[in-house]
């Protein structure tokens, strides 16, 4: 089958071995896949990954249980063994032996098929097209946010980056009518969410400092932590979606001083997203710079990478 | 008056000036005061303290309110100015504009006397002695550990460092009967805690990672918080108590990937820890190494600084 995969290169392969499922599996015909900047770190080094790549995807399902054969589902990463003391104390997505599709040690979607645990499928509505699917999976990661830290209208929470994740986080938080601003560079993507009524700014524009109660890291940057940590009030959360940060030196001993919590988040809550995006509550199809062929994977990682497109999709 | 003062040197001077209590202010004859961890970092130069040092005290009101009149009390360190955004929203510990003694902008405890605000004091019942009244603020910043994350008998808490800090933390800890364990490199500090009960380690004696709930950094160190970091179970707590973390390069990605919460802890709640000395529920007699005059204020602080004492106390 075909396949873009990352080893010592970064290719297109069009004999890839078909997967064959399990007990408990679903084979699934990907019809749609999202580059995402994890991705992009992958084919950098990031968990020295080697394999198929993409985590983002919609498919149907052709092999499986009886309850989803011919279903269209969207698929949770986080591949888990049920038995470890994370799965057995209700933290599954943090199993101590788990695989992630794409990431970690498990073929990824950018490929003709893919297979994942039958558990991890959810099935999507009609209403929601194959290219709006594809965002179920970094959307679930922006609900995660809600789920973590108490979000209330009169919370003043601080966005930082409007890239992919950072208009995705931007729109979910809209939805609980807080005191939101984005802090992004990018004036095309600031406009984006202007246009949704979503207030805007650049580093500039910071007059006051520590008066945000909630601020939320999606630079991507080393970078972010430092201003994100002047931005936040005094027993303030910061919520880390950045995992690029790297050993940046950072001098945390304002953390302590201003008792501020520093909080990582990750994957999140598949029905939210899915929910979410059947009631056009988020609209992700403004952020669809491109959509190619799987067999231009190549090229299409290096349109993800373009800071004038936002999100590229690969077709199968 | 006598005081122990850091500006360009860290000396006695026989000669400083005596303060005069303001409108609200109580003036208070010290009698007895502890030297911390803060106080010695103080003298290296940080935050630019200049003045009479000393933030853990215990003296007798001779002019204020005549509630206080004549009452022995323990005082809260910060200062605070009321009308700011932090004192009207319930966080005045994190005042804007707030002075901290011996620490930050205002004179400190390790003099014959010395002005707080009289909203600062908390009378001491007899049954707590001066020498135990000095363990006052630290214990109550152990104890804000309590108010900031939920501690339960199954919950497992490994305490980093048994220093002068480590050891008040893990005293409080245990009140919880959680699963405690305090990982530490000094053989004499962990022997007092193995005689209370408390399990104790070396680094030597770690052999898994990543399956504590909560973590408390007390090393003092920037070596606390990678620690911390292997010890951590996914979703779990780090409580940050080291303030001289300093700029070291840290790698922030697992705290992100494992949703780690890092939380900043400082001061805490008086009343808590006045309770827990009078209830003899904390054992702070076999923490005092030396008791010195004032006049040896400058041996004391070397003595407070040489890694066989624990706690050194100026009796004024």
């Amino acid at each position: 089958m075909l396949a873009l995969i990352h080893d010592t290169t970064t290719r297109v392969d069009r004999d890839a071995p078909r997967p064959t499922p399990g007990e408990g599996d679903a084979l699934i015909a990907v019809r749609c896949a999202g580059i995402c900047a994890t991705d992009l770190e992958i084919t950098r080094g990031y968990m020295n990954f080697r394999g198929i790549l993409g985590h983002e995807f919609v498919g149907a399902v052709m092999d499986g249980p009886p309850a989803l054969k011919g279903k269209r589902v969207a698929g949770e990463i986080n591949c888990v063994c049920g038995r470890c003391d994370m799965c057995t104390s209700g933290l599954a997505s943090h199993c101590r032996r788990r695989t992630v599709v794409g990431i970690d040690g498990r073929a990824g979607a950018f490929a003709e098929y893919l297979v994942i645990p039958a558990a991890n499928c959810h099935v999507l509505p009609d209403s929601v097209s194959d290219e709006e699917a594809v965002f179920v999976e970094p959307l679930a990661a922006a609900f995660q946010i809600t789920r973590q830290v108490k979000i209330e209208p009169r919370t003043r929470v601080m966005v930082l980056g409007s890239g992919r994740l950072g208009l995705l986080v931007a729109q979910v938080l809209s939805l609980t009518h807080c005191r939101l601003a984005v802090l992004g560079r990018n004036p095309r993507t600031l406009g984006l969410l202007d246009r949704k009524g979503i207030q805007t700014m650049t580093a500039a524009d910071v007059t006051r400092g520590a008066d945000q109660d909630v601020v939320v890291d999606c630079t991507g940057s080393p970078d972010g932590l430092p201003l994100a940590m002047r931005l936040i009030r005094p027993r303030g959360t910061i919520v880390m979606k950045t995992t690029c940060a790297g050993a940046a030196p950072v001098n945390l001993a304002p953390l302590v001083v201003n008792e501020v919590t520093l909080l990582g988040s990750r994957c999140g809550p598949f029905p939210d997203a899915i929910t979410a995006l059947a009631a056009r509550q988020v609209d992700v199809k403004s952020l669809i710079s491109r959509v190619m062929p799987l067999a231009q994977g190549v090229e299409a990682l290096a349109e993800a990478g373009r800071p004038e497109n936002i999100k590229v999709l690969l077709k199968v």
